[in-house]
């Protein structure tokens, strides 16, 4: 529950009563309130580091308080505070307005993956994050002093995002081959927000999304929370296959189709050309609106990936992408949308009643880095220490996993794509893996039904850990394909 | 429409072949797709600052190219672009999605004052932020050099925010009598956001949150696009009426209570300690769940204001809020809610769906400054600003508006609840110095009945702009009172 307080060995306090003082503390201030669910004496153990015996003198101390109580179906709950006894009548029940929100939770396994990743011990071997090492922090402190900063401001920028980085940013697309004015242009809150606020902006409750199978899409809430249903289309080694979308969007009746054409998270797969000019002929064909994700497209490593589907449009239809997460450092949450200035406009309201616009303090990170060079300084120096990870991660996997897996070799972004001969009971390897410290993004995270792939990451982990991981993962995976279930 | 673009007069090509260029360019590229509909003529002439026959000229040449049609009750709308005359099928209708998300959009006035407040043109009576001027700009600059940035990083913070700013806020409200573990504590990117996640994550559609009649929730529409109702409860000069909350409660089966007890936004009123007392305990009795927002508890003119509800909670039952925008920037978007652990974690769990987090550079600048003793040296300045230019604006008052209006005091805070004596047409004055570049608060857009008050802000305008406003909206009061309506 906690994720700060420990126990002092050398207090003389003995342990069992530093954790009686440090639970009833947190009772009796009301941080957890009547009905709240305490974690099992094991998990308990395990948090303070110390023997289940301990764990179960201080909670037999508690209990004999009062404080706390035994409930079938619920294991150990919070039973009463003195001033719950005191007063009148009991408190509210937070646990039934906790279950009873709109928004759905988090998949169980990727709250686990969330729980572990903030938790700097795991090894992580399919993170989709730059590591520690190759975020420019050092350089971040230079855009804030001397003559940079003129143009910063702590106010509230305009709706659509500061019209100074907006400037910038229609510069930086115009690179990519895509026109787009300023006005056409929305500053949000990382790419995740622009796609919060395209369901709440341009889709009802019943909407269906296609999107590549497997997606990114799958591995976060924001559409199915809203009540819409995200369909997946197949895709080969060029992507998503376009034969069927037609009659998939009258079957459906489709409202957008969602695509991540450059280094497909989670399979790294690389759209070409003729592609993407088959699925832009088929949206406009078909009327079917196009959201194109382009967050990994500056992550090229051989060569530059073919034009954006957005250079291409030349009837608004296509929502396109962008964002400083995976390049400059995701907490900047610093992420673009362009498309038709009326759709920009609707989204930029609904913006402003969520949270009234972004940092300006990132905003203006990003308009100095883009603007003085030293983002295409740094993306030059992120693309050879990605080669180089790609290239040892690709050599780990040739001399341990010839007979386990398949995979191809990335052309850009983060990702290879692991298809496991044999098939494996995914959840038990997860677990296993995360009992040994060692943090897999299993492929059911993308796509429900897939038993058979793991999403790997050679962007995050060190090359020391990430060769340790995958040797030990090759293990996990020998144990449990040799087993009946 | 657009936001950047503007004529250049000493170009050799005429104002209205460049207005044609220009909009057939945004045309062209899809960024006004099939279906947008333009500005009328007035408002293309005034935005381009030329001529109505200029601006008729250029829609002439667009009309005569197919581009642009006039369509009954629609105006003037794109009607064709090339690409779309090419195509075997028509282009998506942005239009209907736009009109069709789940979100309500904002109160026409409310978007009106969105868009007047991003135009630095206007002399803004009510805007509930402090003036540039008193934004502490230089001394962020300063947050970021030297030896004060070793925490920095730019990954992804924890679910419920950077550790560090945690532990920093935790000792903060120490200081306010809240005793809060880092684990209780949530960053949300401004206090906005913390409602929106409170009403994803534990109301459902169908609630009624009661907040006090007027109150700045009727201006967001946090609650209301989610399918909650908002149910004001009256006030007198010490706050939010506590007889009728429990007969209320039982009639409309409140889910919660909003209350702004320090320096209300949008009458000014401080609730004294003993009304806090009553409130508190009569929330206990009903068990109705209390959001206590305390975004200008810091900004205090007179004396401290008593302790906040959150410090004599012992059940949990108050959900705390605090930010940073009222005081050291706006831009900055940090603010944090304060309640028991299980709902601070479901809450992260949303806020993590939403957004990833909010911004690693605001969160540290805020706990830089709040461990560094930068804030309430700030604080300290600006209490004496805010002072002198609450103490002006009074003199003006008292000089200018004896006949006219009725008001208090303010003991902290930006704002005066001005009342005026003589009913006016509220809209109509709202139009009218919108026209003559001044921009109001009127009391509608804080309880959509009232037609008798306007918030005024002695914390934006500068002391001359405040005197010339002033006096201005007296002469305009003075008309308008005196008309048939």
């Amino acid at each position: 529950m906690s994720d700060e307080w420990s126990l002092n060995p050398s207090s003389p306090v003995p342990l069992h009563r530093q954790i009686y003082d440090y639970m009833k503390r947190r009772i009796m201030n009301g941080e957890w309130p009547v009905g709240t669910r305490l974690p099992t004496q094991r998990d308990l153990a395990a948090k303070f580091q110390v023997n289940r015996s301990t764990v179960v003198y201080a909670l037999g101390e508690l209990s004999a308080d009062g404080l706390i109580a035994a409930r079938v179906g619920q294991g150990t709950v919070v039973a009463n505070n003195t001033w719950s006894l005191l007063a009148a009548s009991p408190p509210p029940d937070w646990n039934r307005y906790v279950t009873s929100g709109l928004h759905q939770p988090n998949l169980q396994m990727i709250q686990q993956i969330n729980r572990a990743e903030a938790n700097p011990g795991f090894l992580r071997l399919g993170t989709g994050e730059l590591s520690p090492e190759l975020l420019p922090t050092d350089q971040m402190k230079q855009v804030f002093s001397g003559s940079m900063s003129s143009r910063f401001s702590l106010g509230y920028s305009e709706p659509k995002g500061s019209l100074y980085l907006r400037e910038i940013i229609s510069a930086y697309l115009q690179t990519k081959g895509i026109d787009a004015s300023p006005a056409s242009i929305l500053i949000v809150s990382g790419a995740l927000q622009g796609l919060q606020l395209i369901s709440l902006g341009l889709l009802h409750a019943g909407s269906t999304i296609f999107v590549e199978n497997p997606s990114y899409l799958n591995s976060v809430q924001v559409f199915q929370s809203a009540g819409m249903q995200v369909h997946g289309i197949p895709m080969d080694r060029q992507g998503i296959q376009t034969e069927s979308i037609g009659r998939l969007k009258r079957q459906h009746n489709a409202a957008l189709l969602y695509t991540i054409p450059s280094f497909h998270n989670p399979t790294g797969v690389l759209m070409p050309s003729e592609r993407r000019g088959e699925l832009l002929q088929t949206c406009i064909q078909e009327r079917l609106p196009v959201i194109e994700d382009d967050v990994y497209g500056d992550l090229w490593l051989d060569d530059p990936p073919p034009p954006p589907l957005k250079a291409g449009d030349r009837q608004g239809l296509v929502l396109y992408m962008g964002s400083m997460s995976k390049t400059l450092g995701p907490g900047l949450r610093i992420g673009w949308i362009v498309g038709p200035e009326p759709v920009m406009e609707r989204l930029a309201d609904i913006k402003m009643q969520t949270d009234y616009g972004s940092s300006s303090l990132s905003q203006h990170a990003v308009a100095e880095w883009l603007s003085s060079g030293l983002y295409e300084q740094h993306l030059h120096r992120t693309r050879a220490a990605l080669t180089s990870r790609r290239d040892s991660m690709l050599a780990i996997l040739s001399k341990h996993y010839q007979e386990l897996a398949e995979w191809s070799i990335p052309q850009g972004g983060f990702y290879i794509w692991l298809r496991l001969v044999q098939p494996v009971a995914m959840r038990l390897l997860f677990e296993q893996a995360l009992t040994e410290g060692i943090l897999l993004n299993p492929g059911a995270v993308y796509d429900r039904q897939d038993q058979q792939h793991l999403r790997l990451s050679y962007a995050y982990a060190s090359l020391d850990e990430l060769e340790r991981g995958l040797l030990r993962l090759a293990a996990l995976i020998r144990l449990n394909s040799c087993r009946e279930f």
